[in-house]
């Protein structure tokens, strides 16, 4: 016989796939003897023949009804028992947590025979205010009726009575209530509203099952890539009730900040409320701290709780708890949600703690957490004239943009390539395409465990949530801070770290990383097999990218150095002349400018390595295209515009990708490498610092091309002083430089590989003209373009022959790779998989490519 | 001790190396028992020593003494004894024949004692004439006078007699003429003729080793790709005469006619003349069939001796003799140089006649043999009026070209790309430079053997000799043909099969191959692996096709078939269409000529494969660019010039041959591949013969491309007929179809690698792009482009790859090659090596390939 449903005391937390993640883990606390209000789970495999047969066998039904019956007696009370009730929640919960998705409704077994019974033994208000939330739930979740008909008479009865909040209403104002949504149901269903519990009960069951391919659900999954196969499990429990009276109360916590890392309890709750008036941020809480104030005992006991659960599950949880009359339930934990900063932050806090190794913590932190972790700043001052206001800061980051009032407004704005800040009063389930979209969040109600807060998070984007004096008009699409009105369209800008909103778009800093953040760093480090260098061309860049951990410079695009307005003057020039003199002229000229450029390069290295590129692209790409800048040219030049036009065009060339350049423009032009080289040396003689020198030739396919320029190289370098040591190599950007590696190495002390050219070739296209993508990606020919993520099939398979081949010849050759695709997480893995040496990626993603390539080691 | 010196019975024609091929020849025809005057040869190592040292060692001094003594024993005559002396040739003959590049001497031995002792017992006449030839040649040879001084002498004594020919000089001229000469030697030498004959031999010797060294033969040797390690040896031998009295001669002659290969003598001998008159070309000798007016059973006796040395030999012969006082002795036999046709035509014959096997006879032919052997004819009429004169048919082929009356003339107007034919009285080895750049060859003396004959049939270039009644100036660089003068740079046409010679430039036709090329290319089918197919767009040039042999077709480029004038307008607009209605208006007047297209070219099919290429270039490639064409489509297409220029701009690409083209092409137009395919199916229904169709898809990368397209043919074909057969494969031509291939080959029926692309992507260069390569051919980096024949290291290897991993995974997959260099020998080689099952290649190069598949099958 198939086990289809456990009770909490049978489960445990290995057994998410079974019972969900929140059913393994009731589970699991029940074994820990935390305080876990009474029940049971029915699996995910109930759901899935549910969901394909839209009904379930005998056995499950009776298995259920057994279970009722056991958790009766474990609670002596009894399911629709008038004189000591069991009354029940049944929430989903599938193995991957998808907060707000799905659906859950409680106080199951209440009816009018119950309800009348009840108010004669407890506080009559708490009796119909949990009968009224019953058939409302029951009505939205089981029968789809709009809920907006329920929430107007309680609206009108707030109003009527002149009071702002639900507490306000007294146990007539809910039987009365309560009554009227009864006439609601049935009108709109054309029954009565259910008084068999067991009736309840199942459809309840049915309907979270059903929840499971709601459109909310489905799009949550999609964007997290969750299989649509797994179903959800169906936990039913004893209610407990936050609402039962002012000793009870109800929360969210994490057992450290999810935020910032910091180790301390960090949540909210409400007084006399039920948890979902928490997450859907209608009331804004008390923070846990003042939980001491309630009951000094009760925080201690959940503190030390927290601290329990953080200990057992070897991370920071996320809890919901319930007070009821004075008794602390536990009623869910989980591993909690945090930002990047946060993960980084607490998993070295743990490891410090001892409880996780450095393994462990590297292998916790996800590329996007170390993305989000490196959140841009604003650059201003305290006292900014243009700050709005401040909310809570629910979310890091940094985020500009036009703001837009609904989830709609702000998906389109984005397709039409705007900045987006979505504005709302507080955010639903149904917000979350736009949430998706938007470059940061603002809301005027809900705090740090609000949907909002929770869901930006997760996304790693910035997040204001609570700002309290801000008055939203959705229906004008204005938003007032005080005296300032703004209207959609307008600029404003969101600093998540500290909860400032400020008008207009503001400048940002580049990210720094605090010393946590390098201790992380350093444990990646010591996994590590591949060095992490950095495509660098400037002093600036180099600088931060040096502060990020980089461990050399992997490529220098020496041409980038010519793009700068006067020295794009002179390079121009020097392509045109047409006399030796002249040439030379000009050559000088430009020698001096790189010389300069690789001195203040040089001076930041010590015991490092650089990898200096000689000049790439075709020359025309450096020539003017529009007639006045020709113009300009010729006027300097001195020659007539026709003239200048000709020996422009001279250098036109059909597919410029696979024309003059690289290594065949450093033969045809070789005064360029000599001049190059020349400026190199001179800086290095100049600086002095024990740096690797490593001159690296661009486009090779064959091997002549190597030795003629390596020569050419070598003899320049003979002029200057012979005693300088230096490496040379190439890139592998041509296949067949792949193919022929295993002779290139004979000639080559390294290599490597530029994905970028690399894959245009293998491919046999070029990224300028692909265009004919959108029509792949639309078809589902591809579904990602080769020049973003490294395609092992091909590419990757020219790599490992060129390494393999290679090493064989000669074992000490250094091979990397310095692609665009470098920082990609499968092509680090890649890389480490076949035995790269180093990768080197732009500045920005230096500390990812040292958690990647750790990772990388790990997951070998 | 090292054996310096062989008399000609002690070695055998497998010592070329040491003999040369001359030495080890008369040493095999001793053997055979065969009449050749009595001698030795000094090895080729005694050259090598000579060479570098300048000297010769004592011992290789002895050795050759000692040879002079053995043969004095053997014919009973003495060195240098005045009452009974042994006369020698001296002949170089080095281990390839360099014909005429090399000096020789005769009559060595001679002098004033002998020849005053030798006059009394034989005819005197002959005496002085081998004595004057003996100081001539000496003059010229080891002393290096110039040979017009002594020419001067005989014409001047002609002159005053009154006499045409040398013959006509009697005795007392010739006493005369050599003590004249007598007189110019010392006169420039300072000392008089040596009288001692040792001295003649070693000098004579001496100055043959250093005839390896002229710059004639190095140059010959730089053509022909000797080695100039190789050195000659020298044969030393008893001398014969041909001018020795009136029943004498001496003469050259094939054992087959070298033109066109018929099995018959062929030949040419002089009377009463020295070897040297008939190859000079100075007097027009008598064919060979004349022998047997001259002496019947000598004749026979020379014919049975050219039949023996043939069956002997395996191949036919080239031989001189000479008949002194009517007994024959044959000096020389080797195999004999012949034109493309008459190698095809031999090779077949010794077949039949058993003499060969049919390997064999695939072996000895050579790509430029069959390259020559299809060589161009003339599109004339037996009386055209446009005839000159008719000399020797020396050597086949149609050329026109400029005249031009010597051989720097001839270089220069070459150089700067004219057509050429050279002009000469006769030809001489100084001439050599002229007729290798020359198209034809023109000569006023000489026959079928002469030195312009010989070398330009070796070049298998056209070659009219002896064309007796034109009267050259080669001062005034004019010729006359009787009444019709002409001048350099006027242009004239030669008929190398029949020796015609016309005034100006006439049409030339296809070539046709005879029956015997087709028995010969019967043996080759049989041989070879590879299927040859063509690449072939047209009705026309496909029947040619079929006629040379082709097995198939392996490539129609239908987008050729648009580029015709009124197509390539429908084709334009189509492309320009911007509703469905015009594009689907001009689609249906494309698929029109296509399925017209089709159908002729099925209609010359019949069991056989065609392999038809789906559109491949970018669309740009089809519009005008220039402004008037672009006004005319404006005009035609009823749009404003501006707005057609923006369409045809919007179709521009950065790197057009990275961009959209084939298979992209064909996705994000896929009504063209639609088109296509009714045109190619509505046209193979049509027709209804047993063909194979290959439909094939251009420029695939990805296994998805190939799914997708496969499946628009389908649902395509199944409208028209689901019944029909058909295979679908791809173009190999990036290298990542050749890298994932093993994941084609599940979709593919077969591939054809396309080399031209799959070289440009393989080294990352456009052909196109290309002028870089300049400079690499001339700093050596490069020796050929990778365009003109294949690149094994690179492209080569992803062929292997692809085929080997292919046929892992589709056992049954047909794979083949339809680049431009699939009809380069060592590309033939290799795709035989690797085992593919075809290559296509242009209709003219068709029997070219078939024999080389078959070669490098034999090569394996």
């Amino acid at each position: 016989m198939i086990k289809y449903v456990y009770l909490f005391n049978e489960g445990n937390k290995d057994m998410r796939d079974l019972l969900g993640g929140k059913g393994a883990n009731l589970a699991e606390m029940t074994n820990l003897n935390i305080n876990v209000p009474k029940g049971f789970t029915v699996t995910t495999e109930v759901c899935k023949y549910y969901n394909e047969k839209k009904k379930v066998t005998v056995e499950m039904k009776r298995q259920i009804e057994n279970a009722i019956k056991k958790l009766e007696k474990q609670v002596s009370k009894e399911f629709g028992n008038k004189e000591n009730p069991l009354l029940l929640s049944v929430r989903s919960g599938a193995k991957i947590s998808m907060p707000g998705m799905m659906d859950s409704i409680l106080n199951i077994g209440m009816n009018d025979e119950i309800a009348s019974e009840l108010e004669k033994k407890v506080n009559p208000r708490f009796v119909y205010d949990s009968y009224r939330r019953l058939i409302q739930m029951f009505s939205d979740v089981v029968m789809g009726f709009d809920r907006n008909q329920f929430e107007e008479v309680i609206t009108r009865f707030k109003t009527k009575k002149g009071v702002k909040f639900d507490v306000e209403l007294d146990a007539t104002d809910l039987k009365n209530i309560t009554n009227e949504y009864k006439r609601i149901y049935k009108r709109l269903s054309g029954r009565e509203f259910p008084n068999d519990v067991y009736e309840q009960l199942f459809k309840t069951i049915y309907a979270v099952f059903d929840s499971w391919n709601n459109d909310r659900a489905i799009s949550y999954r999609r964007m997290n890539n969750i299989d649509d196969a797994l179903g959800t499990a169906v936990n039913v429990q004893q209610m407990v009730y936050g609402n039962y009276n002012e000793k009870s109360g109800t929360g969210v916590a994490f057992s450290r900040n999810p935020s910032t890392g910091e180790n301390e309890i960090f949540g909210e709750f409400l007084l006399n409320a039920q948890g979902e008036d928490v997450v859907a941020g209608v009331r804004t809480p008390e923070k846990i701290s003042e939980l001491k104030k309630f009951s000094l005992s009760i925080y201690e006991e959940f503190k030390n709780i927290a601290k329990k659960l953080e200990s057992h599950y070897k991370d920071m949880q996320d809890m919901e708890f319930t007070i009821e009359d004075n008794k602390l339930y536990i009623l869910q934990t989980r591993n909690g949600k945090r930002t990047g900063t946060a993960a980084i932050n607490i998993a070295v806090d743990l490891v410090n703690e001892g409880l996780i190794s450095k393994e462990e913590a590297i292998l916790r932190i996800e590329k996007e957490d170390v993305e989000s972790a490196l959140h841009k700043r604003f650059d201003i001052k305290e006292d900014d004239e243009n700050l709005l206001t401040t909310g809570i800061n629910a979310s890091p980051g940094a985020s500009c943009g036009k703001i837009y009032f609904n989830s709609k407004d702000a998906v389109d704005a984005k397709n039409k390539g705007e900045e987006v800040i979505l504005v709302r009063k507080e955010t639903s389930p149904e917000d979350i395409a736009g949430m998706k979209e938007a470059d940061g969040l603002l809301t005027a109600t809900g705090g740090m465990t609000s949907h909002a807060a929770v869901v930006m998070r997760g996304m790693g984007k910035c997040c204001v949530c609570g700002a309290s004096d801000i008055e939203i008009d959705e229906e004008n699409k204005t938003i007032s801070f005080n005296d300032v009105m703004l209207m959609e369209g307008d600029y404003i800008s969101l600093d998540g770290s500290n909860g400032n909103v400020y008008l207009g778009k503001l400048n940002t800093l580049d990210p720094e990383i605090n010393e946590k953040f390098e201790e992380f760093l350093s444990y990646a480090k010591e996994i590590k097999d591949l060095d992490v260098y950095v495509n660098s061309d400037t002093e600036k860049d180099l600088c931060l990218a040096l502060k990020f951990g980089a461990e050399g410079v992997g490529l220098v695009r020496t041409e980038h150095m010519f793009f700068e307005k006067n020295r794009i003057k002179s390079f121009r020039k020097m392509i045109l002349a047409e006399t030796k003199e002249e040439k030379d002229k000009w050559i000088k000229v430009l020698e001096k400018y790189q010389e300069e450029d690789f001195i203040s390069m040089f001076n930041l290295l010590d015991n490092k390595t650089i990898t200096i590129r000689y000049l790439d692209p075709p020359l025309h790409e450096f020539l003017p295209k529009d007639d006045e800048t020709i113009f300009d040219l010729s006027t300097s030049l001195n020659i007539n515009m026709d003239e200048l036009k000709t020996r422009i065009n001279n250098l036109k060339e059909f597919n410029p990708m696979m024309g003059n350049r690289g290594v065949r423009l450093l033969i045809t032009r070789p005064e360029i490498i000599k001049m190059q080289t020349r400026a190199i040396i001179n800086a290095y003689k100049e600086v002095n610092k024990n740096i690797e020198l490593d001159l690296m030739i661009p486009l090779i396919s064959d091997i002549n091309e190597l030795k003629y320029v390596k020569n050419i190289i070598k003899e320049e370098i003979d002029k200057i002083d012979s005693e300088i040591n230096y490496k040379i190599g190439t890139m592998i950007e041509t296949p067949r430089s792949a193919l022929t590696s295993h002779k290139l190495a004979k000639e080559a002390d390294f290599y490597s590989f530029g994905s970028n050219d690399l894959t245009q070739f293998t491919f046999g296209f070029s990224r300028d003209d692909a265009n004919f993508l959108n029509t792949y990606y639309k078809d589902n020919i591809f579904t990602s373009s080769p020049f973003n993520s490294l395609d092992i099939d091909g590419v990757g398979m020219l790599m490992l022959y060129a390494k393999t081949a290679s090493k064989k010849v000669n074992k000490d050759i250094k091979i990397g790779i310095c692609g665009e695709q470098a920082a990609d997480e499968s092509a680090i893995d890649f890389c480490n998989n076949i035995g790269l040496n180093y990768i080197s990626v732009s500045s920005y993603r230096v500390p990812l490519a040292i958690l990647l390539s750790a990772k990388a080691k790990l997951n070998e």
